[in-house]
């Protein structure tokens, strides 16, 4: 028998898990009192929603359940040796583990709409699956902590989207947090403006993503490579050199937006970013940063990414994805979410030597030694009414007991003695 | 695309969550106040471990999850048509869904034994998957909620295990439940002593074990089809009435033990009998049952089971399993463990019309017309301080929009007028 978790997967010690429960619910109260309500789906999931889902790269990633029984022998019988992969997963397959919230989260307004109230917010905090190749920092198992408005189009979801999830990094210990804001309809003007063609231009975005780690010069050269018409690379290569300009001055976001739509193609984000500004109390920054790209095929309007210095990654994005919802009820439904990374952030906590999470009561191992233990937990009872209290036999060497309970986050000691408790 | 969920999987809606996440939350307090430590392991584990566990009929229950890429390919090519579905799942699957808590427990302590207190308690409360058929009432996954100590051989566990399981019971409402009680190795001895033989004995507890469902009659019949031999089956009759004719006597477990072993084979229940009678302060009752069985191939010593009335299945159960840990490790550790079946609880009290559970702050909606967003937003953050507040814009019809929200369980409502709040 193997005694580690599978590679990319994750056992939580006592110390871990108790940091990552005051981190959830510490982000899960907030969503809460904010009016939001907690929902649950199932991990697994009909492996044809999966593989018809706007999915992008994640699709590769699934993990998929075998059939069993009958229909498992059935699909033998079919199985053809010159399938792909894809319809080897299909014929054998019939179920797939989640690889986001947001797949369930659409196909549960679906189908419960009529039960939920209108617009929708839902809170969900669960663990999705990705078969990514093991590596450090890359789990195959995490852990996503999602809100989402289902049913209202204005930019006023956008807003308390935005609102709430900023009270929920601060919550946490985050301050000083950029919220990086773009739009996809922006963008997309922009680069049919370059003379980009529109089936080309989901390849140009995953190069502009990755302006911020290889630069101008090698967004243009990864371009190049994709054998994309030059003359467009060109012109791209002159609206990169006007945002890093822009970039150095202030003002950043007026001048940026005037130069990448008129007022009423970025009316939008201006509301957004005004309304962000006015409510972040100087708590938090707002920028437009229209290199943002996230998500291919997938959102449809604005899109979020939050930023933090020391963080490579971001530990929040989102965006709005308005025509999800009609791939399951053929009906038009705006929606939008924001999604916390909580690995990422439990991460950092983790890392950080001078963050500790405010513990609301105190740990106490009660020493026992040749007493009844029915007096033992009735002693314990009493203790239990202002502290946590784990019970432990004396040991035999009760010195490498004490270490042993101090290593493992005890702080207050007890025993029994004559009948009265004694707390050192 | 299809809106419903998985059969034998199931969506919660906002206020089933919430009574989920209250129920879950009382039972972990208990815990976490007793001093047991949560932990958590990923929900897929490896293909082999699983296969080799002592799961018994659960082993057929296991959802396999596909191999990916080189690993699938070169599955495919090894792949036989006489293979058998345990091996074709042998050969196509790496990875499977964990079908309890106990199995990843076991290997997360041989993993990590250096860096945990010793004894050590844990406490696990996660999904699990069985490939149950689906039908009412069977989930195919679900909730469990488990503490165990590993480590310590002494009565002090079982005896801990059942007042703190006891505690978490009481919390979330249950009252005058029953704790039954067996230990395997009288079982076992009381089985052999009617003559049947040591290999049959497995077989021989599974039709026992049905004793409340079929009675005495049903039983012996069952273990005639099963072609036992005759002889033993009449000495094991008289064995069986005479736990029904004690049953119906008073000082049950004094008389019926003895009849089960000697002062010494049963001094270990007696002794957890008493200590858990002088902990119930009368809340609960605690019962000797010489027909309970539990977990085939797992269980070492005293075994427990919790009834109480109006439900059919036990609300909890757990026992002594001193030699899974052995299986990882090589050196015997002893166990022992007690769940508690958390969705067949969430079923009684979300069944019971008369059963609510405190909520510690009331849901506000707050009704916006015509104001700006920010405002709204930071009219809000001062009504969070006691309630929890959902912001909707006012709807068409407002008498609609009252009723969902009321039906949401909204019960405060608030709307803002001439920049002051008004609540109703």
């Amino acid at each position: 028998m193997k005694t580690a978790p599978l590679k990319g997967m994750r056992d939580t010690l006592p110390n871990e898990e108790a940091l990552r429960t005051w981190l959830l619910n510490t982000i899960l109260n907030v969503y809460r009192e904010n009016g939001f309500f907690k929902i649950s789906t199932p991990i697994i999931e009909d492996g044809e929603n999966i593989s018809h889902s706007d999915g992008g790269d994640n699709l590769n990633l699934v993990f998929h359940v075998l059939k069993r029984g009958e229909k498992l022998s059935a699909a033998l019988e079919g199985l053809s040796k010159d399938e792909t992969q894809d319809e080897v997963q299909n014929t054998l397959c019939d179920m797939a583990l989640r690889y986001d919230l947001t797949l369930p989260l659409v196909r549960y307004y679906s189908e419960h709409k009529a039960a939920l109230p209108s617009p929708f917010k839902a809170i969900q905090a669960d663990q999705v699956f990705r078969a990514e190749r093991p590596q450090k920092g890359r789990l195959r198992q995490f852990t996503q902590c999602d809100i989402d408005i289902l049913g209202d189009s204005s930019t006023d979801c956008e807003i308390e989207l935005l609102y709430v999830t900023s009270k929920a990094l601060m919550a946490v210990g985050f301050k000083n947090f950029t919220i990086n804001i773009n739009d996809r309809r922006l963008l997309k003007a922009a680069l049919l403006n370059c003379g980009f063609e529109p089936d080309t231009l989901d390849a140009v975005a995953i190069t502009f993503d990755k302006l911020d780690k290889i630069g101008s010069s090698g967004v243009c050269e990864e371009l190049r490579v994709k054998s994309l018409p030059p003359k467009a690379i060109d012109k791209f290569a002159l609206m990169i050199k006007k945002i890093e300009d822009t970039n150095k001055t202030p003002k950043t976001n007026e001048d940026l937006l005037s130069s990448f739509g008129s007022e009423s193609e970025t009316a939008d984000i201006r509301r957004v970013i005004s309304a962000a500004k006015g409510l972040s109390c100087g708590n938090f920054s707002i920028r437009f940063n229209p290199s943002l790209v996230r998500g291919q095929g997938y959102y449809t309007g604005l899109v979020f990414e939050v930023t933090v210095e020391g963080s490579k990654s971001a530990i929040a994005g989102g965006g709005r994805y308005d025509h999800m919802v009609e791939k399951f009820t053929g009906k038009p439904t705006p929606a939008a979410g924001f999604s916390i990374g909580f690995e990422r952030i439990y991460s950092i906590l983790e890392g950080d030597k001078n963050f500790s999470f405010p513990s609301a009561r105190s740990r106490c191992a009660l020493i026992y030694d040749d007493i009844p233990i029915e007096e033992v937990l009735q002693k314990k009872d009493e203790l239990i009414k202002t502290m946590d209290v784990a019970i432990f036999r004396k040991a035999k060497n009760p010195a490498a007991q004490y270490k042993m309970l101090e290593a493992a986050g005890f702080t207050k000691f007890a025993v029994i003695k004559d009948s009265a408790l004694i707390i050192k």
